[in-house]
C-alpha cells in the first residue's frame, strides 16, 4: 500500500474544504502517515460551476457509482447531505468494503442505528467528525477523550446560524427578522433557514451527541425541539436586566437512567462561559462524573472547519487500514450490543426554572391572580418586575420561578391566558443555571 | 483474553483517582470494550497511610518490581513523578513488553524523545492525556482530532495553581504572597509552589504540545520561562484599566518554520474568552489552518480529572491491542522519523506588544527622555497613562507599545533603568492581541 484512495460525493462548499485541505496540508498528513490520502473521483451532479479549488478534470463524474464501484478507492466521502439518495449511496459503499466518512447530521440522527449496523455487518466504519460542531473534535472527545466517564450532562450551542442571530438580537437589539436578514446576507443563513432556526438542525447533532455520551441508540424522535423564530428582542433585554443570556441551547442529560433531551431557547446566566460564545461559534459544555467540568469551543460550520473535521477521520481511518482494524472503535464509542434505547423523560417531566412575561392589564389585583394560580400549581416566584406603564392597555410583567415541573408550568399558563386581563399569550423562556457555579 | 490487567506505580492522589474512575464507572468501561480493565497490583513506598479509595490488601507492594515483572499485567501506570526512578521504570516496562500509561510532565518534557523511541523499539506504546491539562482531552485533539490541520499557533493557561493565583490577585486585588498562601490553603499549590508559580510546569507542558502541534522534537530547553512570582498587584490594576487581563500564558507558535515557545505573565484582552478562565481551570486555545480558532477548557488538575485522562488511556490502548496495533497512532502523532527538530526563535527576536510601568521622578522632560529612548530604538507607543502623583519621590508611568523587538525592548529599558530621574527597575509585561479578534 503506498497511497489511500479517496472518493467524494458531493463537491459543494464542504467537498471543496475537504479537497483543500488534502491540497495545502498534504506534506503534514504524509508525515502523520507515511503516505498520502489521494482523492481518486467527485462525484456531482454538477461538475460545471467553477469552484474554488482545482481537482483534474478527469477525476470528476456526474455519476455516484463510479465513486462506489472505484476499486482504488478506499473511503467513500458522503457529503450530499439529505436522507436519500445519502443513505443509500452509503449503504452501497459499506457493501462495497469501503470506508464512510460523513458530515450528513440529519441521515445519522434519523437512521444512524441502521448505517452503523449495517458498517458492522460489513466490517466497515462510518466515521462522523464533521456531522457535529464542525471544526471541534466533539465527537472524538466524547468516543475517545472523555470515555473513561460517566457523562452526565451535554450542553451546547451547535448552530452557528442561531448563535449568530442571536447574538445580533442581543448586541445590536435588532428583532430577528432583521438578524436573519443580516445572517443570510453575511452567509450564515440560507435561503431557508428553516432547518436552521426552528431548532431541528440542533436536535439532529443532539440526538447524535447523547447516544455517544449516554451509551444509547439514537432516538431523534424523543428530541424535544423548539427554535428561536419567535423571539421577542424585549424579552432579550429583560433576561440580560436579570443577568441572563439567550442561546439556542442543546440539552442533554441523564439523570438515574433517564435522559432529558430537548433543544429550546434558554436563559443562561451572563457568567457562564457559554453566554459568552458570539457570532458563528459553536460551543459545548460537557460534564463527566471525572473529568468534571469541560468545554470545547470553535467553529461548528465552514468550508475549512468542515474539512478539518471530515480530513481527521480520514486519517484516522486510514490508521485502522493499516493495522487492519476496521472495527477499533465503535460508531458511538459503545459497544453496538450493549447500546440501549435508554428512556427518554417527556417534556412535561422536565424540572427547571422559567421566564414568564405576561402581557397584562395594569390593574390592581392582576398579579395577585396570576401569582394565585401559579401557587396552586406548586410554581413558586423567585422575582418578579413590572416593566414601565401601559401600551395598548397592557403592560408586561416579567417573573422568574424557582424550579418547576413543565406539566404544571403548562397548565398555569393555560389558565392564566384565559383569564380576561391577559392580553396575549404569555411567553415562556427555560433557564439554566445548574451547571454554572463550577464553570 | 477476558480482562486487561492493569498494574500502577505511585498510589498517590492520582493513583487514587484512577482507582475511582475505574471502580465507579466499571460498568461503562466494560461497555465500551467488552472486558474489564483489572487492576493488578498497586506500587507505593507507603502502603500504610489511609487512602480515599480501597484496594484488596493482596494487591498492594512495596516494591516496583512486582508490577514490572507480573506477567498478568498488560500497562503500567506510572503515577510517581519526578524523572528517576519514573524514567526506569518506565523503559523496564517497555521493554518487558507492557504499554505505559504516564501523568509525568517533568520526565516527557525532559526525557520524551527518549521513551518514545524506546517504545517505538519494543513496540509498545507511552500514552500520556494525563501529562497536560488534566482531564481535558487535549493531548487527542492535538494528535488526532485535529490532526488534517496545520497548526499554527497554541494558546494556553496550562497551570492551575498560577491561574488561581492571578484570579484571586485581579478579583481580589490581593498581592502575590497572600494568593499563593490562600491557595496552599485551598489545596491548589504546594508547600514548595516553584514549578507552579515559576512557569516550569507550564513550560513542561508546552514544549510537549507544541512538539504535537508542530510535528517538532521535544526541545524543553529552548522555552522561555519566566513565572509569577514578581507580579506586582499595581500591574493587574493598570492593566485592567487598559482593558487587558494578565495570565501565566504558555505560548506556542510556529511561522516561516520556526518555532515560538514561551511561557510569561501575559496581558490578553478582557474580551478574550481565555480571560474569562478563572481559578484553578485550564483553557487552550489552537489555531489550526483547516479548524480555525478552537479552545479547549476544563479542570487541568486533580485526582478525578487526571484518572479520567488516564483512563481514557487505557482503554485507548486495549484497544489498540485487541486489534494487535501497538502503534496504531504514534505518541507525538506523527511518525517518528518524520519529526524534527524545527528551529526555535530566540527570545531576543521575538516581536510582540508590551506593557512597561516605569517609576520616574515627576519631573518636567521625564516622558520627553524615557520615549526619546524607546523611540531610538524603533519601539512606537500606543499608549500612555501617569497615574496619580508623587510617592516617594516617583510616579508610576504606565505605557503600552505598538508591535517591537524583544532585543530592543531590553536594550531600552536597560538605557532608561540608567537614568537618574528612574527610581526603580522598570517592569514589563508583554500583550498578546493577535488571536484575539477572531473568538
Amino acid at each position: 500500500m503506498d497511497s489511500i484512495g479517496i472518493g467524494l460525493i458531493g463537491w459543494g462548499t464542504v467537498g471543496c474544504g475537504v479537497v483543500r485541505v488534502l491540497q495545502e496540508n498534504e506534506s503534514i498528513i504524509s508525515n502523520r502517515l507515511g503516505m498520502p490520502l489521494v482523492i481518486r473521483r467527485v462525484a456531482d451532479l454538477d461538475i460545471e460551476t467553477p469552484r474554488p479549488v482545482a481537482v483534474p478534470r478527469e477525476i470528476l463524474t456526474t455519476d455516484a457509482e463510479a465513486v462506489l464501484r472505484d476499486p482504488k478507492i478506499d473511503i467513500v466521502v458522503e457529503l450530499i447531505g439529505g436522507l436519500e439518495p445519502a443513505r443509500s449511496f452509503i449503504l452501497e459503499a459499506l457493501e462495497s468494503g469501503k470506508h464512510v466518512v460523513t458530515a450528513n447530521k440529519a441521515l445519522l440522527a434519523q437512521s444512524g442505528n441502521e448505517l452503523f449496523e449495517a458498517a458492522r455487518r460489513f466490517e466497515r466504519t462510518v466515521a462522523f467528525e464533521a456531522a457535529v460542531a464542525g471544526g471541534i473534535p466533539l465527537i472524538k472527545s466524547l468516543r475517545e477523550g472523555l470515555a473513561g466517564n460517566r457523562i452526565d450532562t451535554i450542553f451546547g450551542i451547535l448552530n452557528g446560524t442561531s448563535n449568530y442571530i442571536l447574538t445580533r438580537m442581543t448586541l445590536a437589539a435588532l428583532p430577528f427578522s432583521d438578524a436573519l436578514r443580516e445572517a443570510q446576507q453575511h452567509g450564515f443563513a440560507e435561503a431557508d433557514p428553516t432547518l436552521d432556526i426552528e431548532g431541528i438542525d440542533t436536535a439532529h447533532k443532539l440526538a447524535i451527541a447523547c447516544a455517544m455520551g449516554f451509551g444509547s441508540r439514537i432516538q431523534l424522535d424523543k428530541v424535544y425541539t423548539e427554535g428561536i423564530s419567535r423571539i421577542d428582542p424585549l424579552d432579550v433585554r429583560f433576561a440580560e436586566e436579570f443577568g441572563y443570556h439567550l442561546k439556542l441551547l442543546a440539552i442533554g442529560r441523564q439523570e438515574q437512567g433517564r435522559l432529558e433531551m430537548r433543544v429550546h431557547p434558554t436563559l443562561i446566566p451572563s457568567t457562564h462561559v457559554l453566554a459568552s460564545v458570539r457570532g458563528a461559534y459553536n460551543a459545548v459544555h460537557i460534564r463527566g462524573n471525572a473529568a468534571g467540568s469541560i468545554m470545547l469551543y470553535g467553529l461548528g460550520a465552514g468550508m475549512m472547519p468542515t474539512g478539518s473535521a471530515v480530513v481527521s477521520d480520514l486519517i484516522d481511518l486510514a490508521r485502522d487500514m493499516f493495522c487492519r482494524a476496521p472495527h477499533r472503535v465503535p460508531p458511538l464509542g459503545f459497544l453496538p450490543e450493549r447500546l440501549e434505547w435508554v428512556p427518554v423523560k417527556p417534556m412535561e417531566d422536565i424540572v427547571t426554572r422559567y421566564y414568564f412575561r405576561f402581557s397584562a392589564m395594569d390593574r390592581p389585583g392582576v398579579l395577585s391572580k396570576i401569582s394565585g394560580i401559579l401557587g396552586n400549581n406548586a410554581i413558586s416566584i423567585a422575582a418578579v418586575i413590572q416593566k414601565g406603564r401601559e401600551v395598548e392597555g397592557a403592560v408586561p410583567i416579567v417573573m422568574l420561578t424557582h424550579e418547576a415541573r413543565e406539566r404544571d408550568v403548562k397548565r398555569s399558563l393555560a389558565e392564566i391566558d384565559r383569564l380576561d386581563v391577559v392580553k396575549e399569550p404569555t411567553r415562556l423562556i427555560r433557564i439554566e443555571d445548574h451547571e454554572s457555579a463550577e464553570i
